[in-house]
This record gives structure tokens, C-alpha cells and sequence, in this order.
């Protein structure tokens, strides 16, 4: 490899900047919804980039893009890069954006040099990765990887009740191409950490090696509706107390594995009725844990099934947890990882071993074809935050990975 | 008095069941939010009632609509009967209902007696007693008693955006009458009791002596958004979590005072954002806390105080008591309660003296004029409840009741 092959990190940044004009939210940071009219404006913006820089551009039925630089041997399964460019409601202007934009980098890199490579080299922007308008999150790769059909997910709704189907035709993003079914060579994923150790540590290339194992868990927790006034203690049922009850239950249990980085989040609360005159009825908490080791998180899960038994006999409530998912804990692939290892070697960066705490579409990829991740350092650990922030020093050495990672594989 | 001049008790039970007919709740109570359709409609079919009846209808700039059965001399302070026509969301058939249609069978029961009392007697129906879409409750009352502005209650917003005086208008109930600053005589209430007292002891009137002294907070509780997956516990401040922590604790002092028929609610809580991938960074909750005795209501706030600033070290969020209000606690007048015990002494029905632990518009106009309220019982106690019940029979001598007491009243 030649170690003077680098991306241009001032038009790099430079895209992620006009990025960051597009669905800006209150206080600097991202309100990209996915589907929504910001998302649209992206979607035109890189597609409008990737046409005018010579590339091929396909839309499947769910609306995830595939940009094509075209291959040597053209018949060949390409080498896929990807990661999403809708954001949280509050969110930053890096956290999947990097990926896309970072991989329509490589792309021009390689055009800059005069490089073609044997294999296709793709890049996707992924849709509804962050679930933060339709669950579930990463929804089209999900799809892609064929673990559910295309008609489930275009039927998801947001809380409005427009569904994924209606708004990928009003964006004008409902395309034509087959979801997944052709062969994938190997998937890349640049992102930021969004956690504190790279840059805590000031280490520039994190090598992930697989995810967090992660537990969820939706749970019910059923009441009665009375007057907040006449009825004494004793008659209540109020399901937000309840749900109080096991939010707090849930938080400890992570306090207590929190050595051993245990995480519980209790991150999501639906009540009905929820008014000031009146005891809630039913309330619906959604409750997340993550561990390094499965076996903990086995156990932080069965605390959590304890806890809430206590929960319900405190709050004179009924409890049940009426759902239960899991994801991560995978290993991601050896070649791959290699070669991320090798381009950070021969760059000369140092990099740290990292498991993924967050989820990411390479998860679903992983089980299509051989799928890793890159990670850059983040300030402070913070994402899912308008706060979220990098340097463009940050950004750099993550990228360059990326570019030789994936032309050693499309040589391959 | 005559014993023999009583309301017509199917007459009266034939009109509550024909306004149980309107805004139907799924599981057979009401959901007649103020100023929605279902409101509208019985609004329009107590109008046609009373203009059958051959009575004036004037309605004030705030909706709220008074029925005049004309006294022997007009020109005197009338004596007011009143409560209101708009449930909770999912609420029951005679919280507020009983109290209106009661009041008209009084003034049927006269006219079919052939009385014709000294001073007029008016039936009113209040706008948006329950405060379910509106805040606050009682606000046309707080209005009429001059404790705030027309035009303040008019822009009050619902969920939605929707105003109090765009609503008013929409369903055709933006009268012209002045709010309030006229004289009346005297104000009585007949409500169900909305607590399980007069129906464990199978006592059928229930004397109001005034109302439990009740304080409301409103505490704002801020964290800071992160991704639910890679931050780690010390670095998180997950508003949902610190408001559970105040919701149990809020809940805990009721227990603690509940032997002394002290009640605490955490009964409403708003979060953003409320998502099940991020943790959320604001956290809006209200509660209340009612106790007969005021000292014992000062320690209960004074823990939930104290209680706060523990919550708020727990969760690493800040929390702040935003609003402090209060109600209740009043007595009501001499005068008018001395009429309810005679004309149930008269009627030979047992009484029990109660103070009231709900609002009512009584508390507001008891700032107006002489005051006071009969309660009937409830099943079971249960209210703001589509399982809300009463029978005919728990009905009747408060109906009565009510009847021989604004008689008395009227003929002063």
C-alpha cells in the first residue's frame, strides 16, 4: 500500500459541514428524522453528489441508497460501505454521517488517484437506522439481511400514525430495487465511538471487534383510574408509580454492574391517562441493558424480573413484561478486522480493541458477509446529544482506515 | 315544608341516563371533554330542555350556561344551583352531571308543585370544571369569582394548540353574557361524593363543611440526552430516572400520612425527549398532596422538599419545584349548611359531615356568596372512572335534599 494514498480531509469535512446545515436542530447539533423533510433534502444532496461525481445510484424498496463506483470486474460482489445520515431528534452532526459521507470519500480518493479496483466498491446510506421517528431502529438492514419482509417494515407507523411505506413515497424515495438478496463481498462501518475511551485515552483508530450483548425489555404495567383527591392510599393503583417503581429498580441493577460496565437505561415511558386530575391507568416502560459478558447480563436481566415482582407489590399494580429482544454480543469477522488492523499498522496509528455498545447496521450486515467497524474518537464520549462533537483530527486517521481497508478488500 | 313535595326520581334518573348516551367512554362511563363534539351536543340538548321548561337561557362569555326559573320579585339576587356537564377522559355518568340535572329537576319540581318562590333560582352549567383538556379546572368559576381574567382563561391551550375561546366558538358557545359581577344569593352543589365514605356507612346525604386543604406542585427535573448504549452510568443524568425517584418518593409520604387520611398522586408526567434509544434530558412532573389537617399537608410538602433534593442526587439530575399552588381548605357558609341539615333533618335522612377532597366550583364561588354542597354517595368510591356508580336509590334524598334547602333558601 502506498501510505501517501490519503482522503482529502478539507472536502470531507467540508461535506459533513453542509450536512450539518440540513435539519438543523436548536442548539447546533441534528433533528434529521428519518423520512422526514430534512432527511429528503439529504438524500437529494448525496445523491446529487454521488451523480455528479460519475457514480451509479440505486434505491430499494425501503428507500436505502447504494452508490456504485464501478469495478474491474464488474460481475463480482462488491465491497459495501455504509452507515445512515438520519439523526436523532436531538441529535449530532457526525453519528452516521461520517460513515456515508466518509465512504462517498473513499470513492472519490480513489477516482483522485486513478485507482480502480477488481471489485465494485458500494456505499449506502441506510434507512431509519436510529429509530428515533419509526421502531424498530435499523430497520432497513434488517430487512437487507431478510430477517423480516419488506411489507412488515413499509407498515411500521410513527406516532402519528404515517407509516414507513407512505412517507418513503411522499419523499419520493419509495425505489424500485430488490431488498438485499445479491451477494455483498464485505461490509465496512466508519462511526464515531459515542463513547469516552478513544478519546479519553487520545488513541485515533478503535478496532471493533463485535457488539455489546443487549437486552431490552417493553414492560406493561397495569393500574386504575380514580380521582387524585377523594381516594385514600390504600384503593390506589396509579401505574405511573408503578412504572416509577421500576424505573428506579432498573437504574440500580446498573448501578451495581457499573464496575464491570453494566449499563440498564430505563428510556422510554407511555401513560395513560396521563393528566394532573387523575391515577394513571397503564403505563408502558421500555427498559435496555447491556453488559460485556453474557452471562452478567443474563443475570442483570433475571434482577430485573425480580425487581419488578417487589415493583408490583409496592405499587398494588400489575406488572408484566410483555417483551423481551436482544442484540449484539456477535463477533465480528476475522478477515475484515485484519485488515483494519494492517491499514491502521501500515498508516501508523495506534488503535485501541472496542466492542460497539451502541447498535449498528453492520449487526444485520455481519449476517449477510463478512461485516466490521471503525471507530473515531468522540468528545467526551457524548452522541445522541446536539452536543455531540469531533475534530477534523479526530476524523482523519478513522478515514484513511476505512479507504485502505477497503481497497486491499476490493483488490482482493 | 311539605314532605310531600319531592323531585320526580325517574324523571331525574331518565335525564342523567339520557346524558350518559353522549360522548359514550369505551367501557360504559363518559368521555365528554369540555368543548369537544360529544360537549357541544349535550350542551344543545340542556338548553332544549330548559327552553322546553319555559326557563331563560343565557350563556357567558366563558360558555357557561344559566337556566332562570323567574322569582315573585326578579329584581332580587338569585339563588344559584350549579356543577358541570364535562367528564374526564375516561370518566363516569355523574361526577358534575347530577349536579346540573339535579338542579333542573328542581326547577321542574316547582313548577309541577305550582311554587313560585320569592327570589329567582338559576341552574348553571360551568365550562371545563374537570380541566381534563383544559388548565386549569374550574376555570370558568375562577373567572366568575373574578380571581382571574376572561381573556386569560380564553387562551388557554389544550394539547393540541386549540384555545378555550376558538372552541367556545367552533361548538357555538361563545356567549355574551358578562362573567360574573353580578349578585347572587347563595350557591349550592350537589355532587356524588367521589370517595367511598357515605357508602360503607349507608348514610345518604353527606354534609360539606368545606374542602381538604390540597397543594399542587409542578417540578421540573433536567438531565442531559445520551445514547442509551455506550455512556456509561457516571456519566449519565437521565431525567426519566430522577423523575421516578420523586414519583416514589411523593408516593412514599402518602403512605406515611395515610393513616391520617393524608393522599399524596404523582399523577402526570411529561418527558423529553421520550424515546426508547436515548436518554431523555427533561422530565416535567405534578403532584399533588391533600390532608384534613393543614399542619399535617405543611410536613407532607415539607417532605416532598426535603424528599427532592435526595431524588436529585440519586438520578445526578437537577430538580427544581417549578410551581407551588393551593386550594381547598375553605368552610363553607353558616347559612346554607344549616339549610341542608334541616331539610334532611325534615326528610328524616341520616347526614354525615364530610369535607370535600375533590375541587369543585363551590370553592370558587364560596369568594361569591354564601355556599355550601350536599353529597350523595358512590359506589365503592370510585370515580373519574368509567366504572363511576351510584343507584337511584343513593340518588334521591340528596336530590331532595337540595330541593327543600334552595326552597328554603329562595323563599329567604
Amino acid at each position: 500500500m502506498s501510505r501517501n494514498l490519503t482522503i482529502d480531509a478539507e472536502r470531507l469535512w467540508s461535506s459533513i459541514m453542509t450536512s450539518a446545515g440540513i435539519g438543523k436542530g436548536s442548539r447546533g447539533g441534528l433533528r434529521r428524522l428519518a423520512l422526514g423533510d430534512a432527511d429528503r433534502e439529504m438524500r437529494e444532496l448525496f445523491r446529487a453528489w454521488a451523480l455528479d461525481s460519475g457514480y451509479q445510484v440505486r434505491v430499494d424498496e425501503l428507500g436505502s441508497m447504494f452508490v456504485r463506483r464501478q469495478g474491474r470486474e464488474p460481475a463480482l460482489a462488491p465491497v459495501l460501505i455504509g452507515s445512515h445520515l438520519d439523526t436523532q431528534a436531538a441529535g449530532g452532526r457526525f453519528d452516521g454521517i461520517l460513515g456515508v459521507l466518509g465512504g462517498l470519500e473513499v470513492l472519490r480518493t480513489l477516482d483522485q488517484a486513478g485507482i480502480a479496483t477488481r471489485r465494485p466498491i458500494e456505499v449506502v446510506n441506510w434507512t431509519n437506522e436510529e429509530g428515533a421517528r419509526f421502531l424498530p431502529p435499523m430497520m432497513a438492514s434488517l430487512a437487507f439481511a431478510g430477517k423480516e419482509s419488506v411489507d412488515w417494515v413499509r407498515a411500521r407507523t410513527d406516532k402519528d400514525g404515517a407509516t414507513v411505506g407512505g412517507e418513503l413515497a411522499r419523499i419520493g424515495f419509495a425505489g424500485q430495487e430488490p431488498v438485499g438478496g445479491r451477494p455483498i463481498d464485505a461490509y465496512f462501518e466508519l462511526h464515531i465511538e459515542q463513547g469516552p475511551r478513544l478519546d479519553a485515552a487520545k488513541v485515533p483508530v478503535g478496532v471493533v471487534t463485535g457488539g455489546f450483548p443487549t437486552r431490552g425489555m417493553r414492560i406493561e404495567i397495569r393500574g386504575e383510574t380514580a380521582h387524585v383527591g377523594p381516594t385514600p392510599m390504600t384503593r390506589r393503583r396509579n401505574a405511573l408509580v408503578g412504572a416509577a417503581h421500576v424505573a428506579v429498580a432498573v437504574d440500580e441493577i446498573g448501578w451495581r454492574y457499573s464496575a464491570g460496565e453494566g449499563k440498564t437505561t430505563a428510556a422510554r415511558l407511555d401513560l395513560s391517562p396521563n393528566l394532573p386530575g387523575i391515577i394513571s391507568e397503564a403505563a408502558t416502560l421500555y427498559c435496555d441493558m447491556r453488559h460485556p459478558e453474557a452471562p452478567e447480563l443474563e443475570a442483570m436481566a433475571a434482577e430485573v424480573e425480580t425487581a419488578v415482582a417487589d415493583c408490583a407489590r409496592r405499587s398494588r399494580c400489575t406488572i408484566e413484561i410483555a417483551e423481551r429482544w436482544g442484540f449484539g454480543g456477535l463477533a465480528f469477522d476475522a478477515g475484515p478486522i485484519a485488515l483494519i488492523r494492517k491499514a491502521a499498522a501500515d498508516l501508523g496509528h495506534a488503535i485501541m480493541d472496542l466492542r460497539s455498545e451502541a447498535g449498528h447496521d453492520a449487526y444485520h450486515m455481519a449476517a449477510v458477509c463478512p461485516a466490521a467497524m471503525i471507530f473515531t474518537p468522540c468528545k467526551d464520549g457524548i452522541s445522541h446529544n446536539e452536543d455531540e462533537d469531533m475534530t477534523r483530527e479526530d476524523m482523519v486517521p478513522g478515514a484513511n482506515v476505512l479507504l485502505h481497508a477497503v481497497l486491499a478488500r476490493a483488490d482482493r
